[in-house]
């Protein structure tokens, strides 16, 4: 039993997003809080400017739900730049303690797991859990420099320019009637995928082992869930992990959708469509909370996978370990 | 209040630890599990030694407690490389569901801290927290490659080659007495410092922000713990640390050690003394561990601090933001 259930569904209040230009052309644009007229938000740097949206989505998220930095106990953030500088540089403009963590681009699931056993547990009331990533940050730290101007294989994604959170509190401090109910902490899956070019195929055996196990921890069937969210598996990776998911007697077809699948408009350059920790913070943040809060969606797994490689392990020719953590998100 | 208390005392069970023969040489050598005889540990690079390290003692700690992985519900863990490599692939090696954190050397309190906030909370039985570092590791990815034979400065530390991890249960699975009471988790403190060369003054005033937090929102003083222990401020940084407590009233004169400090026997070489994730990992772990099993320390705080610094943020004119989390252990 890897699940872990919140008897005190502790809620979301509201959330906080903000996107780039190219993000904002596709299904979340009018569902964003900020659409960014170039992806440098003002800033010298992209890293700077990754972590400037992650602090800006900290900061909506807050004043969406009508609170103030002093109302919150806890920040749990990460990111995919080395070291999460982008979470912790912009938890230095909080008041507020932090919690790093890192999990890749599972990091929204993974803050979101966490922030519901610690409101749940009584050990905080209110708490924000955010991510992000950047395009061209992730572009130079993971591959090449943009000013190389390599070309981008077909199997490749492209990463989202966005961040977003959450402002999740105790049931008592709230009346949002959108709720997490629980939570399945993934284990590390490696199928020995080496090209850093396909996450999605990488990836889609995590997503595949968390979701079944969540699947059969909870009792409940697939149909259960008006909407099961990956996060950036792609259009390949998401084929995989239907087929994975299926030779287990599962079917996925009606209510399996997956972020990075639907964040872009997909042209030539996107390939299998959107990746990065900033994709299910967007997408989740934005278009999915906006169907829940409608009760278009009542119930929706948002099962996030990250990619656990750096540039030295793949150097060091080692295979990529990936992970999935899922999180049950109700209209309660 | 920013500090949560454990009702149900969570226990140390058992730890493990691993270091090199530097690390051995001084006051943790008799206490650690294993000792290497070289700082490879039979790998070829040194990231996949400093992997081996985290995952021998990651088993250590679990056949220590007299348990198997199948009995552990949760693996909390991270590191200093970039993407947590070490933790991730350390994971890798069992079935276990892997939650990855970062908070740079303050690690292993922050697995310690969440460790105990599950398992008192009820969503786990039992939960391995462990972290570590690698001295040629870090070397070559915050600072310089070996091979180019740079100085040190005076005010630099020695990153420690080692892993330590404790296995943790909940109070009815355990006879241990030694157990997790509270924990209080940090916010980012940034006191301007951008020499990377400096660790101790860059972190020292979040070691002193947490400090003084835990023992107002505990209602305890200094001297009611036997032992204030910080992670890696180094001789300087400890220095430091209690001119700045002492500003607010508090003595540590009496009770305030660093792992750092104690950890080797100073020689040319190390300066300022250990640091890194395994620095607290390693002394926690086997000396200061044995101490507590003995009845020598009853109360011990343990207050590890961490740079959130990268090579990019620095690279780009960014001074070094620091977090310190505190885990109360005692024998109760």
């Amino acid at each position: 039993m890897q699940t872990i259930f919140f008897k005190n569904k502790p809620r979301i209040v509201a959330t906080g997003t903000v996107a780039g230009p190219k993000e904002c052309a596709g299904v979340v644009g009018k569902y964003v809080d900020k659409t960014l007229t170039d992806d440098m938000f003002g800033e010298s740097t992209y890293e700077k400017a990754e972590c400037k949206m992650l602090s800006y989505a900290i900061s909506r998220a807050i004043e969406n739900a009508g609170a103030t930095e002093e109302d919150v106990d806890l920040l749990i953030s990460g990111d995919l730049l080395n070291q999460i500088i982008s979470a912790s540089f912009a938890a230095r403009d909080f008041d507020v303690p932090f919690l790093g963590v890192y999990g890749a681009c599972s990091t929204l699931a993974e803050a979101f797991a966490l922030a519901g056993a610690l409101i749940d547990g009584g050990y905080a009331k209110r708490i924000v859990g955010a991510t992000g990533s950047h395009f061209s940050s992730a572009e130079r730290q993971y591959r090449y420099p943009l000013e190389l101007g390599n070309t981008r294989p077909p199997q490749a994604q492209w990463t989202v320019t966005g961040a977003g959170g959450a402002f999740i509190a105790d049931m008592g401090v709230s009346n949002s009637q959108i709720a997490l109910t629980s939570a399945t902490f993934g284990r590390v899956v490696d199928f020995g995928i080496t090209d850093v070019n396909n996450m999605g195929a990488a990836m889609a055996p995590a997503a595949a082992d968390t979701v079944l196990r969540h699947l059969r921890d909870t009792g409940r069937r697939a149909e259960d869930y008006d909407l099961i969210l990956t996060g950036d598996l792609g259009a390949l990776g998401s084929r995989i992990f239907k087929d994975l998911v299926w030779e287990k007697g599962v079917d996925l077809q009606k209510n399996h959708v997956d972020c990075g699948e639907i964040i872009y408009k997909v042209i030539e350059d996107e390939f299998q469509g959107g990746s990065g920790a900033g994709c299910s913070a967007v997408v989740f943040n934005s278009y999915v909370y906006d169907k829940l809060k409608k009760g278009e969606l009542n119930r929706v797994l948002l099962a996030a996978t990250g990619a656990l490689l750096s540039t030295v392990s793949s150097g060091q020719g080692e295979s990529i370990p990936c992970i999935c953590h899922a999180v049950s998100i109700e209209n309660v």
